[in-house]
């Protein structure tokens, strides 16, 4: 199992010293090109593994593996063969990508076959999402929110401490990384106002965060512990839940986000997998008060990823507006599937949980406009002489992150979206 | 278009006076016998005709219609292809079984291959349902719990009469009539607690809706008009919204209702198309202010369809608890389609817009056990000479609905679930 993640393997497919994509890492995704129609993927430094060409030619000889779950739109039917499953095609790509092994190497027209630059390739939406929740999970960013809306006394509501905060977003409109998205309307009323208008938002913003995507389901009314948890997450991308936050303010009372959120969210195209990810496991922040029994655990349960987010005006070339890390995130994503199924709600495959904003501690860190420029009160300056406040036209935002140990990047590749004029 | 709403039509079938079901209504659902796979139906009298059988039989002779899309375990297929299409089969089908027409009556073998007694099929969830929104667009039922939570001063907020309020609800729970939920767990704080437990709910709670079936899907970025908003919804259900007040007390601060509705969403088997409501449109409630223009609307655009909730305590008949009607709503379903894909949220086919707790002027026709017993304050006497503040395991919530005109009653049938113990 952990010979996948071993630091001293090597593939025989030349890969850059600081790759995201070297063969301990392996994360699957959906691609095309325009002589192959929707498939499924594998990232290997500079190329895509086509696993629909291995699985045709019989690749893969594993019981309860029909190889035309490679030959489909997303991941999903892939995804619920399950973690035996996954974990036996991880380390099969492992062996025949390691250069100690000829099945491939050795037919160089094989090679042609089922190998594709990422370049040449369309990387498309892993997953067809059928549910998905945002959590609230970082202190720092509760905190941060709370003090502007609240006053820093009473930032931190009641339960948040006792429970993973999170509510239910929209699914239909999440989109790959590189589809740019149009700067939505709605209303808003200005503080001084009397009546509310309707028009593009004036307060565009990213929200930095890491999603986990459920591969396994759970029946109506059963529940999961925080461990178990485990066994039913695939793995995890980079997710960026955009927020027009005029529109927020004005409508969220007294239920939630809604159309401030839901006119698009972007995710990163490769699913890095949990066994990927073992290497970077830490312990997470102390947890006070204690979680009641059904949200308790022990050990590492957190992840150590780097974070970044950058900005690139029209124009000019991108720069670096927030680095941080998973590892400030106060509740576990096994702590917060337990919760979500605490109450017999039940899970699907392809369902995607996100962590909410991520932002560490310290103003380089945050992970949202709002933050970073603490309500707009403190624009950011950018080297071509602009400011920030929110998001402007033709913005592009470009987030990344990666783990790293004994000189090897476990990482998830862009996520890369532009922001387009209101229609 | 009209005639097969024509009060003077009569079915070869024989069909009680009171008949939610008569040939005016021919509803669509999904349904299943021991003999028969999850298919295609449309409801009459006591009948299922089962337009699977129709269809293999060239029964339909349509373009643009194949006929297997009646073979399907969701009406999804079927939606997806139009309002035009929609209309000539429900046409086509009220041809069929008009007293004059004998294609089926008049073969008797045909009839007992195409007609299924009601009582001898399972009716199933009729759409795979993408995406929930759940609206809150009752007057009276937003001003009775703002009235509880915040006093009657501030019981509307703000953005109330600007915009419909919703937020996501969790599609993956929603289960159709007959299915037994159990009462959910979860953490709860009692108002003099310092810390919250975990437990089955203490509060649990009903919410009588309606709700309409997207059948028509928008592009990310687009937006759609009240008007326009007609084209895309193919019919109605009515909708039970299972919520644990204790729990939702606890947690909706800041981001809305999660865990307390997760666990269930109810609706009935058998959608309702908007033709077969025409006969009830009528003006809503006067809106005031006037809505921004993209919410803007003139016409009867809102529906009188009476409402009941019956509530049958185990070993005992079911008692009427509330009789309310749609035409209470404020805000219409033109209005609530236009304001979700304001913001160019995408629509798509088979998306679930519940309109919120319908309640209706004074307390024998509040949409809520909240707002019967205005907060358990005022429990509910009932005839076994028990009472209630909210809901005991094993009790069952029946809800009705049905518009009546000229004589003919088109209705819902029954949504009737059965609430068991926690797990």
């Amino acid at each position: 199992m952990i010979r996948a993640n071993d630091p001293a393997l090597h593939s025989w497919i030349e890969i850059a010293a600081d790759s995201e994509f070297p063969i301990q890492n392996l994360p699957f995704g959906i691609f095309s090109t325009p002589e192959r129609d929707p498939r499924v993927g594998v990232a290997i430094g500079e190329y895509i593994l086509d696993l629909c060409v291995l699985g045709r030619r019989d690749f893969f000889v594993l019981t309860d593996l029909d190889p035309t779950v490679f030959h489909r739109p997303s991941l999903n039917d892939f995804i619920a063969l399950g973690k035996p499953i996954w974990r036996a095609v991880r380390n099969r790509v492992s062996e025949l990508l390691r250069n100690d092994n000829d099945e491939i190497s050795g037919n160089s027209d094989l090679i042609r076959d089922c190998l594709v630059k990422q370049s040449d390739a369309e990387l498309l939406m892993p997953v067809h999402v059928p549910n998905y929740t945002d959590f609230y999970s970082s202190l720092q960013h509760a905190t941060n929110v709370g003090s502007m809306f609240r006053g820093p006394e009473n930032a931190l509501l009641p339960n948040w401490r006792h429970l993973p905060v999170g509510y239910h977003g929209r699914a239909s409109s999440i989109v790959v990384s590189g589809t740019a998205i149009h700067r939505p309307k709605g209303q808003t009323r200005a503080p001084d106002a009397a009546a509310p208008t309707f028009g593009p938002t004036r307060q565009l913003d990213f929200e930095l965060e890491v999603a986990f995507i459920a591969g396994r389901e759970t029946a109506l009314g059963q529940s999961i512990t925080p461990y178990e948890a485990e066994d039913y997450i695939f793995g995890l991308v980079l997710f960026n839940d955009w927020s027009a936050r005029d529109m927020q303010a004005w409508e969220y009372q007294p239920l939630g986000p809604f159309l401030a959120k839901s006119f698009a969210s972007s995710t990163s195209p490769w699913v890095v997998t949990l066994d990927a990810l073992e290497p970077f496991r830490v312990k997470g922040p102390e947890q006070d008060p204690r979680p009641l029994p059904y949200l308790e655990f022990l050990g590492s349960r957190h992840y150590d990823i780097n974070l970044e987010v950058l900005l690139q005006p029209q124009g000019s070339g991108p720069v670096s507006i927030s680095r941080t890390n998973t590892k400030h995130l106060y509740w576990s994503m096994g702590q917060q599937l337990a919760h979500q199924s605490s109450n017999g709600c039940n899970l699907q495959v392809g369902d995607l949980y996100a962590s909410g904003t991520i932002s560490g501690p310290g103003n380089g860190s945050y992970g949202s406009m709002l933050e970073l420029t603490w309500q707009g009160t403190q624009p950011l300056q950018l080297p071509d002489g602009s400011e920030r406040r929110f998001l402007e036209d033709y913005d592009t935002v470009i987030m990344r992150g990666f783990g790293e140990r004994n000189g090897i990047r476990i990482g998830f590749g862009e996520l890369k979206t532009q922001v387009l004029p209101a229609i």
